[in-house]
Protein backbone atom coordinates (compact mmCIF):
# COMPACT_ATOMS: atom_id res chain seq x y z
CA UNK A 1 0.00 0.00 0.00
CA UNK A 2 1.15 3.20 -0.75
CA UNK A 3 0.71 6.49 0.07
CA UNK A 4 1.03 10.36 -1.15
CA UNK A 5 4.58 10.52 -0.13
CA UNK A 6 5.86 7.52 -0.85
CA UNK A 7 4.74 8.37 -5.07
CA UNK A 8 5.91 11.70 -4.16
CA UNK A 9 9.51 10.20 -4.21
CA UNK A 10 9.12 7.97 -7.46
CA UNK A 11 7.81 10.67 -9.37
CA UNK A 12 9.00 14.00 -10.77
CA UNK A 13 6.92 17.07 -11.57
CA UNK A 14 7.17 18.76 -14.77
CA UNK A 15 9.15 21.43 -13.02
CA UNK A 16 12.00 18.51 -12.16
CA UNK A 17 11.84 17.14 -15.06
CA UNK A 18 12.46 20.74 -16.96
CA UNK A 19 15.56 21.55 -14.49
CA UNK A 20 16.96 17.82 -15.28
CA UNK A 21 16.58 18.65 -18.64
CA UNK A 22 18.56 22.21 -18.41
CA UNK A 23 21.35 20.69 -17.08
CA UNK A 24 21.92 17.67 -19.63
CA UNK A 25 21.67 20.58 -22.68
CA UNK A 26 23.97 23.07 -20.67
CA UNK A 27 26.13 19.74 -20.19
CA UNK A 28 26.07 19.12 -23.87
CA UNK A 29 26.41 22.56 -25.11
CA UNK A 30 29.89 22.81 -23.34
CA UNK A 31 31.62 19.66 -24.49
CA UNK A 32 29.85 21.23 -27.74
CA UNK A 33 31.41 18.98 -30.32
CA UNK A 34 32.04 22.20 -32.82
CA UNK A 35 33.88 23.79 -30.48
CA UNK A 36 36.46 21.38 -30.34
CA UNK A 37 36.85 21.34 -34.09
CA UNK A 38 38.55 24.34 -36.47
CA UNK A 39 38.93 23.80 -40.20
CA UNK A 40 41.01 26.19 -42.61
CA UNK A 41 41.41 26.22 -45.96
CA UNK A 42 44.77 27.81 -47.07
CA UNK A 43 44.66 29.40 -50.55
CA UNK A 44 47.54 31.46 -51.03
CA UNK A 45 50.76 30.16 -51.34
CA UNK A 46 53.48 33.19 -51.05
CA UNK A 47 55.68 33.36 -47.79
CA UNK A 48 53.65 35.72 -45.70
CA UNK A 49 50.39 34.27 -46.27
CA UNK A 50 51.97 31.02 -45.38
CA UNK A 51 51.98 31.54 -41.95
CA UNK A 52 48.50 32.59 -40.71
CA UNK A 53 46.93 28.66 -41.87
CA UNK A 54 50.05 27.17 -39.60
CA UNK A 55 50.35 29.48 -36.76
CA UNK A 56 46.15 29.52 -36.20
CA UNK A 57 46.26 25.43 -36.98
CA UNK A 58 48.83 24.53 -34.53
CA UNK A 59 47.01 26.94 -32.20
CA UNK A 60 44.08 25.60 -32.33
CA UNK A 61 45.73 21.86 -31.65
CA UNK A 62 47.72 23.41 -28.66
CA UNK A 63 44.44 24.18 -27.20
CA UNK A 64 42.94 20.62 -27.93
CA UNK A 65 40.98 21.10 -30.67
CA UNK A 66 40.78 19.10 -33.88
CA UNK A 67 42.73 21.15 -36.67
CA UNK A 68 42.62 20.43 -40.06
CA UNK A 69 44.03 22.36 -43.07
CA UNK A 70 42.53 22.22 -46.26
CA UNK A 71 45.15 23.34 -48.94
CA UNK A 72 44.08 24.56 -52.41
CA UNK A 73 44.71 27.02 -55.31
CA UNK A 74 47.59 28.87 -54.90
CA UNK A 75 48.06 27.20 -51.41
CA UNK A 76 49.04 24.14 -52.31
CA UNK A 77 52.02 25.28 -53.20
CA UNK A 78 53.13 25.25 -49.42
CA UNK A 79 52.58 21.37 -48.68
CA UNK A 80 54.91 20.50 -51.71
CA UNK A 81 58.60 19.65 -51.10
CA UNK A 82 61.36 22.38 -51.15
CA UNK A 83 58.42 24.86 -50.40
CA UNK A 84 60.37 27.18 -48.36
CA UNK A 85 63.43 27.51 -50.65
CA UNK A 86 61.13 28.49 -53.61
CA UNK A 87 58.86 30.33 -51.35
CA UNK A 88 58.51 34.46 -52.19
CA UNK A 89 56.91 37.26 -50.56
CA UNK A 90 55.50 40.00 -52.88
CA UNK A 91 55.55 43.77 -52.32
CA UNK A 92 53.93 45.06 -55.54
CA UNK A 93 50.34 44.99 -55.19
CA UNK A 94 50.55 45.15 -51.05
CA UNK A 95 51.22 48.88 -49.80
CA UNK A 96 50.36 47.71 -46.43
CA UNK A 97 53.62 45.83 -46.26
CA UNK A 98 55.72 47.29 -43.57
CA UNK A 99 59.11 47.75 -45.39
CA UNK A 100 61.84 48.91 -43.50
CA UNK A 101 62.77 51.05 -46.36
CA UNK A 102 60.17 52.32 -48.44
CA UNK A 103 60.41 51.12 -52.17
CA UNK A 104 58.05 52.57 -54.89
CA UNK A 105 55.99 50.37 -56.24
CA UNK A 106 57.62 50.76 -59.80
CA UNK A 107 61.07 49.65 -58.29
CA UNK A 108 59.10 46.97 -56.24
CA UNK A 109 57.74 45.29 -59.84
CA UNK A 110 61.60 45.01 -60.85
CA UNK A 111 63.19 41.84 -61.10
CA UNK A 112 64.98 41.34 -57.89
CA UNK A 113 62.67 43.29 -55.43
CA UNK A 114 60.67 40.15 -54.52
CA UNK A 115 63.97 38.76 -53.33
CA UNK A 116 64.82 41.80 -50.92
CA UNK A 117 61.41 41.06 -49.81
CA UNK A 118 61.37 37.78 -48.99
CA UNK A 119 64.72 38.16 -47.06
CA UNK A 120 63.76 41.12 -45.07
CA UNK A 121 60.75 39.07 -43.92
CA UNK A 122 62.78 35.99 -43.13
CA UNK A 123 65.06 37.69 -41.31
CA UNK A 124 62.09 39.65 -39.75
CA UNK A 125 60.57 36.36 -38.42
CA UNK A 126 64.16 35.36 -37.35
CA UNK A 127 65.41 37.55 -35.36
CA UNK A 128 61.35 37.61 -33.19
CA UNK A 129 62.35 33.57 -32.76
CA UNK A 130 58.95 32.77 -34.79
CA UNK A 131 59.12 29.33 -36.16
CA UNK A 132 59.81 29.20 -39.94
CA UNK A 133 57.64 27.64 -42.18
CA UNK A 134 59.23 24.33 -42.02
CA UNK A 135 59.13 24.21 -38.09
CA UNK A 136 55.84 24.87 -38.65
CA UNK A 137 54.48 22.30 -40.66
CA UNK A 138 56.70 19.82 -38.27
CA UNK A 139 54.84 20.94 -35.17
CA UNK A 140 51.45 20.77 -37.39
CA UNK A 141 52.49 17.10 -37.82
CA UNK A 142 53.32 16.39 -34.37
CA UNK A 143 50.32 17.57 -32.98
CA UNK A 144 47.84 15.95 -35.11
CA UNK A 145 46.66 18.98 -37.25
CA UNK A 146 45.72 17.32 -40.53
CA UNK A 147 47.24 18.32 -43.87
CA UNK A 148 44.44 17.72 -47.01
CA UNK A 149 45.83 18.48 -50.56
CA UNK A 150 42.60 19.73 -53.05
CA UNK A 151 42.85 16.98 -55.44
CA UNK A 152 40.93 19.48 -58.07
CA UNK A 153 43.72 21.70 -58.03
CA UNK A 154 46.12 19.19 -58.07
CA UNK A 155 44.75 17.60 -61.38
CA UNK A 156 44.39 21.49 -62.67
CA UNK A 157 47.98 22.49 -62.24
CA UNK A 158 49.28 18.65 -63.07
CA UNK A 159 50.76 18.16 -59.28
CA UNK A 160 51.65 14.08 -58.19
CA UNK A 161 51.47 12.96 -55.38
CA UNK A 162 55.15 12.35 -54.96
CA UNK A 163 55.47 16.12 -55.46
CA UNK A 164 54.28 16.98 -51.53
CA UNK A 165 55.82 16.55 -48.33
CA UNK A 166 54.73 13.40 -46.04
CA UNK A 167 52.19 12.84 -44.04
CA UNK A 168 49.61 14.39 -46.54
CA UNK A 169 46.33 13.44 -47.23
CA UNK A 170 44.15 14.33 -50.25
CA UNK A 171 40.75 14.59 -50.53
CA UNK A 172 37.69 17.13 -52.84
CA UNK A 173 35.65 19.72 -51.70
CA UNK A 174 33.26 17.30 -50.16
CA UNK A 175 35.76 15.92 -47.92
CA UNK A 176 36.54 19.77 -46.26
CA UNK A 177 33.01 20.45 -46.04
CA UNK A 178 31.98 17.36 -44.34
CA UNK A 179 34.36 18.11 -41.75
CA UNK A 180 33.61 22.16 -42.10
CA UNK A 181 29.80 21.78 -41.15
CA UNK A 182 30.15 20.46 -38.03
CA UNK A 183 32.87 22.79 -37.06
CA UNK A 184 32.47 26.86 -35.43
CA UNK A 185 35.85 27.85 -36.44
CA UNK A 186 35.98 27.95 -40.39
CA UNK A 187 38.14 30.01 -42.22
CA UNK A 188 39.15 30.63 -45.81
CA UNK A 189 43.03 32.67 -45.87
CA UNK B 1 -5.05 -0.40 -5.38
CA UNK B 2 -1.73 0.06 -6.66
CA UNK B 3 1.13 -1.65 -5.45
CA UNK B 4 5.18 -0.49 -6.06
CA UNK B 5 5.55 -2.57 -9.02
CA UNK B 6 2.47 -0.95 -10.42
CA UNK B 7 3.77 2.64 -9.98
CA UNK B 8 7.73 1.43 -11.28
CA UNK B 9 5.70 0.73 -14.65
CA UNK B 10 4.29 4.42 -14.61
CA UNK B 11 6.90 6.52 -13.32
CA UNK B 12 10.84 7.60 -14.05
CA UNK B 13 13.83 7.31 -11.56
CA UNK B 14 16.09 10.51 -12.60
CA UNK B 15 18.63 7.95 -14.17
CA UNK B 16 15.87 7.55 -16.77
CA UNK B 17 14.78 10.91 -17.35
CA UNK B 18 18.57 11.91 -17.84
CA UNK B 19 19.13 8.64 -20.26
CA UNK B 20 16.02 10.09 -22.70
CA UNK B 21 17.25 13.54 -22.23
CA UNK B 22 20.69 12.28 -23.92
CA UNK B 23 19.20 10.17 -26.25
CA UNK B 24 16.93 13.44 -27.39
CA UNK B 25 20.08 15.56 -27.42
CA UNK B 26 22.30 13.68 -29.42
CA UNK B 27 19.10 13.24 -32.17
CA UNK B 28 18.82 17.25 -32.08
CA UNK B 29 22.53 17.99 -32.26
CA UNK B 30 22.97 15.44 -35.24
CA UNK B 31 20.13 17.12 -37.37
CA UNK B 32 22.47 20.35 -36.00
CA UNK B 33 20.31 23.63 -38.13
CA UNK B 34 23.99 24.90 -38.22
CA UNK B 35 25.40 21.77 -40.32
CA UNK B 36 23.08 22.93 -42.93
CA UNK B 37 23.89 26.48 -43.60
CA UNK B 38 26.94 27.62 -45.60
CA UNK B 39 27.11 31.67 -46.08
CA UNK B 40 29.84 32.14 -47.89
CA UNK B 41 31.14 35.95 -48.71
CA UNK B 42 32.50 36.69 -52.46
CA UNK B 43 34.59 39.46 -52.32
CA UNK B 44 37.27 39.38 -55.04
CA UNK B 45 36.87 39.77 -58.70
CA UNK B 46 39.88 38.18 -60.51
CA UNK B 47 39.08 35.65 -63.07
CA UNK B 48 41.17 32.57 -60.67
CA UNK B 49 39.19 33.73 -57.01
CA UNK B 50 35.65 33.41 -58.82
CA UNK B 51 36.06 29.89 -58.38
CA UNK B 52 36.35 28.83 -54.67
CA UNK B 53 32.73 30.88 -54.00
CA UNK B 54 31.58 29.05 -56.51
CA UNK B 55 32.93 25.85 -56.46
CA UNK B 56 32.14 25.79 -52.09
CA UNK B 57 28.29 26.50 -52.78
CA UNK B 58 27.70 24.40 -55.57
CA UNK B 59 29.75 21.65 -53.52
CA UNK B 60 27.40 22.48 -50.33
CA UNK B 61 24.36 22.57 -52.01
CA UNK B 62 25.35 19.05 -53.77
CA UNK B 63 25.70 17.48 -49.95
CA UNK B 64 22.11 19.14 -49.30
CA UNK B 65 23.06 22.06 -47.74
CA UNK B 66 21.51 25.82 -47.58
CA UNK B 67 24.20 27.42 -49.24
CA UNK B 68 24.20 31.07 -50.49
CA UNK B 69 26.69 33.33 -51.79
CA UNK B 70 27.08 37.25 -51.00
CA UNK B 71 28.94 38.89 -53.58
CA UNK B 72 30.57 42.19 -52.55
CA UNK B 73 33.29 44.82 -52.84
CA UNK B 74 35.23 43.46 -55.89
CA UNK B 75 33.56 40.17 -55.65
CA UNK B 76 30.43 41.88 -57.42
CA UNK B 77 31.68 42.03 -60.50
CA UNK B 78 31.01 38.51 -60.57
CA UNK B 79 27.67 38.58 -61.19
CA UNK B 80 27.17 41.19 -63.38
CA UNK B 81 25.92 40.71 -67.10
CA UNK B 82 29.33 39.51 -69.43
CA UNK B 83 31.95 39.02 -66.56
CA UNK B 84 33.82 36.36 -67.87
CA UNK B 85 34.80 38.34 -70.93
CA UNK B 86 35.62 40.89 -68.85
CA UNK B 87 37.67 38.79 -65.91
CA UNK B 88 41.38 39.05 -66.02
CA UNK B 89 43.86 37.49 -63.84
CA UNK B 90 46.64 39.35 -62.37
CA UNK B 91 50.21 37.52 -62.21
CA UNK B 92 51.77 40.64 -60.59
CA UNK B 93 51.87 40.60 -57.05
CA UNK B 94 50.66 36.95 -56.73
CA UNK B 95 54.62 35.49 -57.36
CA UNK B 96 52.79 31.94 -56.57
CA UNK B 97 50.99 31.51 -59.49
CA UNK B 98 52.47 28.57 -60.92
CA UNK B 99 53.55 29.77 -64.34
CA UNK B 100 54.34 27.31 -67.06
CA UNK B 101 56.72 29.90 -68.24
CA UNK B 102 58.44 31.88 -65.53
CA UNK B 103 57.72 35.24 -65.85
CA UNK B 104 59.73 38.31 -63.63
CA UNK B 105 57.21 40.43 -62.04
CA UNK B 106 58.66 43.27 -64.27
CA UNK B 107 57.39 41.74 -67.51
CA UNK B 108 54.28 40.26 -65.48
CA UNK B 109 53.44 44.24 -64.98
CA UNK B 110 53.27 45.35 -68.94
CA UNK B 111 50.48 45.62 -70.93
CA UNK B 112 49.34 42.20 -72.09
CA UNK B 113 51.03 39.65 -70.08
CA UNK B 114 47.34 40.04 -67.60
CA UNK B 115 45.77 38.84 -71.12
CA UNK B 116 48.42 35.94 -71.01
CA UNK B 117 48.31 34.49 -67.73
CA UNK B 118 44.01 34.72 -68.05
CA UNK B 119 44.48 32.99 -71.12
CA UNK B 120 46.64 30.43 -69.46
CA UNK B 121 44.76 29.54 -66.73
CA UNK B 122 41.53 29.44 -69.23
CA UNK B 123 43.33 26.64 -70.84
CA UNK B 124 44.34 25.00 -67.67
CA UNK B 125 40.64 24.75 -66.27
CA UNK B 126 39.48 23.62 -69.54
CA UNK B 127 41.93 21.04 -70.14
CA UNK B 128 41.13 19.39 -66.89
CA UNK B 129 37.30 19.54 -67.78
CA UNK B 130 36.88 21.95 -64.94
CA UNK B 131 33.78 23.98 -65.31
CA UNK B 132 34.21 27.61 -66.30
CA UNK B 133 32.45 30.43 -64.20
CA UNK B 134 29.34 30.74 -66.37
CA UNK B 135 28.70 27.08 -66.05
CA UNK B 136 29.57 27.24 -62.00
CA UNK B 137 26.93 29.76 -61.67
CA UNK B 138 24.77 27.90 -63.99
CA UNK B 139 24.84 24.96 -61.42
CA UNK B 140 24.47 27.60 -58.29
CA UNK B 141 21.11 28.98 -59.80
CA UNK B 142 20.12 25.63 -60.50
CA UNK B 143 20.95 23.71 -57.37
CA UNK B 144 19.45 26.47 -55.08
CA UNK B 145 21.84 28.27 -54.13
CA UNK B 146 21.39 31.79 -53.56
CA UNK B 147 23.17 34.95 -54.92
CA UNK B 148 23.33 37.85 -53.14
CA UNK B 149 24.89 41.27 -54.34
CA UNK B 150 26.01 44.27 -51.55
CA UNK B 151 23.67 46.68 -52.23
CA UNK B 152 25.97 48.99 -50.72
CA UNK B 153 28.51 48.36 -53.21
CA UNK B 154 26.47 48.78 -55.64
CA UNK B 155 25.59 52.43 -54.10
CA UNK B 156 29.45 53.48 -54.07
CA UNK B 157 30.82 51.54 -57.56
CA UNK B 158 27.30 52.52 -59.44
CA UNK B 159 25.85 49.49 -60.27
CA UNK B 160 22.31 49.24 -61.42
CA UNK B 161 20.14 46.13 -60.61
CA UNK B 162 19.84 45.83 -64.37
CA UNK B 163 23.53 45.08 -64.59
CA UNK B 164 23.26 41.72 -62.69
CA UNK B 165 22.61 38.41 -64.52
CA UNK B 166 19.11 36.71 -63.97
CA UNK B 167 18.39 35.22 -60.13
CA UNK B 168 20.16 37.49 -58.08
CA UNK B 169 18.67 39.16 -55.34
CA UNK B 170 19.57 42.16 -53.75
CA UNK B 171 20.43 42.51 -49.78
CA UNK B 172 22.79 44.10 -47.19
CA UNK B 173 25.30 43.23 -44.40
CA UNK B 174 22.46 43.03 -42.21
CA UNK B 175 20.58 39.97 -44.40
CA UNK B 176 24.03 38.02 -44.59
CA UNK B 177 24.83 38.10 -40.69
CA UNK B 178 20.94 36.81 -40.16
CA UNK B 179 22.26 33.75 -41.92
CA UNK B 180 25.74 33.50 -41.21
CA UNK B 181 24.96 33.76 -37.70
CA UNK B 182 22.72 30.62 -37.62
CA UNK B 183 25.58 29.06 -40.42
CA UNK B 184 28.53 26.26 -38.96
CA UNK B 185 30.56 27.82 -42.28
CA UNK B 186 31.24 30.80 -42.85
CA UNK B 187 34.10 31.90 -44.77
CA UNK B 188 34.95 35.31 -46.27
CA UNK B 189 36.85 34.84 -49.87
CA UNK C 1 -5.49 5.95 -0.57
CA UNK C 2 -4.64 6.19 -4.41
CA UNK C 3 -6.11 5.01 -7.78
CA UNK C 4 -4.55 4.95 -10.92
CA UNK C 5 -6.19 7.95 -12.20
CA UNK C 6 -4.51 10.18 -9.23
CA UNK C 7 -0.78 8.40 -9.93
CA UNK C 8 -1.55 9.38 -14.03
CA UNK C 9 -1.73 12.81 -12.94
CA UNK C 10 1.72 12.84 -10.54
CA UNK C 11 3.23 10.88 -13.38
CA UNK C 12 4.84 11.12 -16.77
CA UNK C 13 4.89 8.40 -19.89
CA UNK C 14 7.96 7.90 -21.73
CA UNK C 15 5.96 10.54 -24.16
CA UNK C 16 5.31 13.09 -22.17
CA UNK C 17 9.11 13.49 -21.11
CA UNK C 18 10.22 13.34 -24.81
CA UNK C 19 7.50 16.44 -25.87
CA UNK C 20 8.98 18.41 -22.55
CA UNK C 21 12.90 17.75 -23.81
CA UNK C 22 12.23 18.63 -27.07
CA UNK C 23 10.61 21.89 -26.44
CA UNK C 24 13.58 22.61 -23.61
CA UNK C 25 16.25 21.86 -26.72
CA UNK C 26 14.03 24.14 -29.22
CA UNK C 27 14.57 26.82 -26.73
CA UNK C 28 17.88 26.35 -26.00
CA UNK C 29 18.59 26.07 -29.82
CA UNK C 30 17.00 29.71 -30.61
CA UNK C 31 19.61 31.46 -27.93
CA UNK C 32 22.13 29.21 -29.44
CA UNK C 33 25.27 31.17 -27.74
CA UNK C 34 26.74 30.81 -30.54
CA UNK C 35 24.58 32.58 -32.83
CA UNK C 36 25.34 35.79 -30.76
CA UNK C 37 29.12 35.96 -31.62
CA UNK C 38 31.12 37.12 -34.58
CA UNK C 39 35.07 36.52 -34.72
CA UNK C 40 37.05 38.73 -37.81
CA UNK C 41 40.51 38.43 -37.90
CA UNK C 42 41.29 41.45 -39.99
CA UNK C 43 44.96 40.74 -41.81
CA UNK C 44 45.02 43.36 -44.82
CA UNK C 45 46.70 46.71 -44.64
CA UNK C 46 45.33 48.37 -47.45
CA UNK C 47 42.64 51.18 -47.61
CA UNK C 48 39.72 48.82 -49.20
CA UNK C 49 40.53 46.16 -47.16
CA UNK C 50 39.85 48.08 -44.34
CA UNK C 51 35.90 48.54 -44.69
CA UNK C 52 34.79 44.62 -44.25
CA UNK C 53 36.22 44.06 -41.12
CA UNK C 54 34.56 46.91 -39.41
CA UNK C 55 31.58 47.02 -41.54
CA UNK C 56 30.56 43.34 -40.92
CA UNK C 57 31.72 43.65 -37.08
CA UNK C 58 29.78 47.00 -36.49
CA UNK C 59 27.12 45.80 -38.56
CA UNK C 60 27.12 42.72 -36.24
CA UNK C 61 27.34 44.72 -33.17
CA UNK C 62 24.20 46.53 -34.10
CA UNK C 63 22.11 43.00 -34.52
CA UNK C 64 23.23 42.54 -31.26
CA UNK C 65 25.45 40.15 -31.18
CA UNK C 66 29.35 40.28 -29.40
CA UNK C 67 31.82 41.16 -32.01
CA UNK C 68 35.79 41.25 -31.66
CA UNK C 69 38.10 41.79 -34.46
CA UNK C 70 41.89 40.13 -34.29
CA UNK C 71 44.44 42.61 -36.32
CA UNK C 72 46.96 40.50 -37.22
CA UNK C 73 49.67 40.98 -39.99
CA UNK C 74 48.95 43.48 -42.05
CA UNK C 75 45.84 44.54 -41.01
CA UNK C 76 47.44 45.64 -37.69
CA UNK C 77 48.28 48.78 -39.46
CA UNK C 78 44.21 49.66 -39.38
CA UNK C 79 44.66 50.23 -35.79
CA UNK C 80 47.84 52.46 -35.46
CA UNK C 81 47.25 56.03 -34.73
CA UNK C 82 46.89 58.07 -37.85
CA UNK C 83 46.42 55.03 -40.26
CA UNK C 84 43.86 57.07 -42.42
CA UNK C 85 46.87 59.34 -43.71
CA UNK C 86 48.95 56.79 -44.38
CA UNK C 87 46.84 54.03 -46.18
CA UNK C 88 46.89 53.39 -49.53
CA UNK C 89 44.53 51.25 -52.24
CA UNK C 90 47.23 49.52 -54.58
CA UNK C 91 45.15 48.98 -58.01
CA UNK C 92 48.16 46.73 -59.08
CA UNK C 93 47.44 43.53 -58.78
CA UNK C 94 43.39 43.87 -58.21
CA UNK C 95 42.31 44.25 -62.05
CA UNK C 96 39.12 43.84 -60.34
CA UNK C 97 39.00 47.16 -59.30
CA UNK C 98 36.42 48.91 -60.92
CA UNK C 99 38.50 52.18 -62.41
CA UNK C 100 36.81 54.95 -63.89
CA UNK C 101 39.38 55.51 -66.16
CA UNK C 102 40.84 52.15 -67.22
CA UNK C 103 44.70 52.21 -66.30
CA UNK C 104 46.61 49.69 -68.09
CA UNK C 105 48.69 47.57 -65.02
CA UNK C 106 52.29 49.28 -66.46
CA UNK C 107 51.30 52.76 -65.39
CA UNK C 108 49.59 51.66 -62.72
CA UNK C 109 52.57 50.45 -61.46
CA UNK C 110 54.50 53.73 -61.23
CA UNK C 111 55.02 55.84 -58.47
CA UNK C 112 51.63 58.07 -57.92
CA UNK C 113 49.33 55.89 -59.11
CA UNK C 114 48.59 54.74 -55.31
CA UNK C 115 48.01 57.82 -54.72
CA UNK C 116 45.38 58.60 -57.61
CA UNK C 117 43.43 54.92 -57.10
CA UNK C 118 43.51 56.39 -53.05
CA UNK C 119 41.87 59.51 -53.75
CA UNK C 120 39.60 57.81 -56.31
CA UNK C 121 38.47 55.57 -53.90
CA UNK C 122 38.17 57.96 -51.08
CA UNK C 123 35.75 59.70 -53.15
CA UNK C 124 33.74 57.21 -54.51
CA UNK C 125 32.97 56.44 -50.17
CA UNK C 126 32.58 59.73 -49.72
CA UNK C 127 30.01 60.62 -52.31
CA UNK C 128 27.55 57.66 -51.29
CA UNK C 129 28.12 59.04 -47.82
CA UNK C 130 29.72 55.86 -45.90
CA UNK C 131 31.68 56.35 -43.34
CA UNK C 132 35.42 57.04 -43.31
CA UNK C 133 37.57 54.07 -41.73
CA UNK C 134 38.11 56.45 -39.37
CA UNK C 135 34.62 57.11 -38.27
CA UNK C 136 33.80 53.16 -38.55
CA UNK C 137 36.44 52.92 -35.73
CA UNK C 138 34.76 55.09 -33.31
CA UNK C 139 31.30 53.50 -34.17
CA UNK C 140 32.82 50.03 -33.58
CA UNK C 141 34.07 51.62 -29.90
CA UNK C 142 30.61 53.50 -29.45
CA UNK C 143 28.98 49.62 -29.67
CA UNK C 144 31.15 47.82 -28.06
CA UNK C 145 33.44 46.14 -30.40
CA UNK C 146 36.31 44.16 -29.19
CA UNK C 147 39.56 45.45 -31.05
CA UNK C 148 42.20 43.55 -30.48
CA UNK C 149 45.82 43.72 -31.73
CA UNK C 150 47.98 40.85 -32.17
CA UNK C 151 50.94 40.60 -29.77
CA UNK C 152 53.08 38.32 -32.23
CA UNK C 153 53.02 40.64 -35.08
CA UNK C 154 53.56 43.50 -32.71
CA UNK C 155 56.98 41.59 -31.68
CA UNK C 156 57.35 40.64 -35.37
CA UNK C 157 56.85 44.34 -37.06
CA UNK C 158 58.34 45.84 -34.14
CA UNK C 159 55.16 47.99 -32.86
CA UNK C 160 54.74 49.51 -29.39
CA UNK C 161 51.21 49.63 -27.33
CA UNK C 162 51.93 53.20 -27.47
CA UNK C 163 51.90 53.35 -31.45
CA UNK C 164 48.13 52.19 -31.40
CA UNK C 165 44.77 54.17 -31.00
CA UNK C 166 43.06 54.30 -27.60
CA UNK C 167 40.82 51.29 -26.93
CA UNK C 168 42.65 48.43 -28.27
CA UNK C 169 42.98 45.43 -26.40
CA UNK C 170 46.50 43.30 -26.89
CA UNK C 171 46.38 39.16 -27.18
CA UNK C 172 47.40 36.42 -28.66
CA UNK C 173 46.27 33.42 -30.90
CA UNK C 174 44.85 32.08 -27.92
CA UNK C 175 43.07 34.99 -27.36
CA UNK C 176 41.07 34.41 -30.67
CA UNK C 177 40.86 31.00 -30.39
CA UNK C 178 39.39 31.26 -27.28
CA UNK C 179 36.09 33.30 -28.94
CA UNK C 180 35.85 32.00 -32.26
CA UNK C 181 35.82 28.32 -31.14
CA UNK C 182 32.11 29.75 -29.56
CA UNK C 183 31.37 31.61 -32.47
CA UNK C 184 29.15 30.47 -36.01
CA UNK C 185 30.62 33.72 -37.32
CA UNK C 186 34.30 33.26 -38.44
CA UNK C 187 35.70 35.23 -40.72
CA UNK C 188 39.40 35.53 -42.26
CA UNK C 189 39.72 38.86 -44.35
Amino acid sequence: MLDEAKIGELTFDEESVRRIVREEIERAMKKDPAARKACIIASKGTLDWAYPPLILSTAAAAAGMDASVFFTFYGLNLITKGYERKAKVSPTGNPAMPMQVPVADFFAGMPGMKTVATSMMKSMFNRKHVASIGELIDVARDTGVRLIACQMTMDVFGYQPSDFIEGVEFGGAAAFLSQARRAHLTLFI
